[in-house]
């Protein structure tokens, strides 16, 4: 059985990445592929649980190793009941989030930098890794603005906008180091120009 | 101010470590030093959250690099907030398990061997190593005795024989392997008999 391609989608809360995945699912399952969806943090009984830890806005207290350690703990549950025997099947993965959300949250955001990251997700994801991911890229502004249409931020969320800021230098600066594997898409513009770009993207791997 | 000792309290559930840490720590008040106790894994609020996903009996699909990723993110936590802090305020910690316990019911118990768990926890507790550690050594059946008396098993403890065998001879083999820091106590004793036997550790090192 030939292994399933793994995309992982990048970009800031607010760039339209949810929006653009499930045009993506449907897209890919009319080329005759199964799609398996995933989103992080979350996407198995307990990574929600985890989850609810993290996001919860009443744990001010938590230290950034925890938050750390508690992403990888999540995604590591994620890959072992989900994405692993998903791409032994042959299927395409998708996933709403990955290591790189670490590289720019924790490592830029939080400034524990890219080591740390590094050396907790290698072990946590233990060889899984995207053969390609779209970076969703927004201008900061914009994504706030989309946001806030939003109510009850959590506990991300409700981070400064310098926070904010960082993450999205963090993002650019992966995907200028990693040209191979991430694919930057234009997200300040409507649905169906993004759409087309990131049909494009995937008819050139699949 | 002088830095206080942080001394770690290691061994089996049904090993008697709870009765001797509370005399332990009336012990060291008598000599006109603050205590601070501690339970792993928990001993924040957010810690006990994390403590409730990795011992609830209905997560029995949990990968075992989420437990130790969970593990490692509680004690992360509970560095942060209480062992750090206390240890710089010339307070005595008493550590109810720490990364030993992870070392046998991760590495031994789970055989994910020594190398993972070291990196993963190094990472987790920035430099806060124990100064002394008490193994309560009692022989798996006696504890296993001792434990079926209480009910409810947690998902750890409903592991089968050889999983807690395999925890034991973990133990056993740490013990040998830092003579200078682990102190083995013969606990297929009384209460007092080892109580004494702690009184002398604690004299000399306190």
């Amino acid at each position: 059985m030939k292994r399933g391609m793994f995309i992982t989608v990048e970009g800031t809360d607010g760039s339209g990445k949810s929006t653009q995945i499930e045009m993506m699912k449907d897209y890919i399952n009319n080329k005759g592929i199964d799609v398996v969806l995933t989103r992080e943090p979350g996407g198995t009984t307990i990574s929600e649980k985890i989850r609810s830890i993290i996001l919860d806005p009443e744990n001010t207290k938590m230290a950034d190793m925890t938050e750390l350690l508690l992403y990888a703990a999540s995604r590591a549950q994620l890959v072992d009941e989900i994405i692993r025997p998903a791409i032994e099947q042959g299927k395409t993965v998708i996933a709403d989030r990955f290591i790189d959300s670490s590289y720019v949250y924790q490592g830029f955001g939080r400034g524990m930098g890219i080591e740390i990251i590094e050396t907790v997700n290698k072990t946590a994801v233990d060889g899984i890794l995207p053969n390609l991911t779209l970076f969703f890229d927004i201008s900061p502004e914009i994504a706030l603005e989309r946001r806030t249409k939003l109510s009850g931020p959590d506990r991300i969320e409700k981070e400064e906008m310098d926070f904010h800021m960082r993450v999205y230098k963090g993002y650019k600066k992966l995907a200028s180091d990693n040209p191979q594997r991430i694919v930057t898409i234009d997200s300040n513009r409507g649905v169906e120009a993004i759409a087309a770009d990131v049909r494009k993207i995937i008819d050139a791997v699949i």
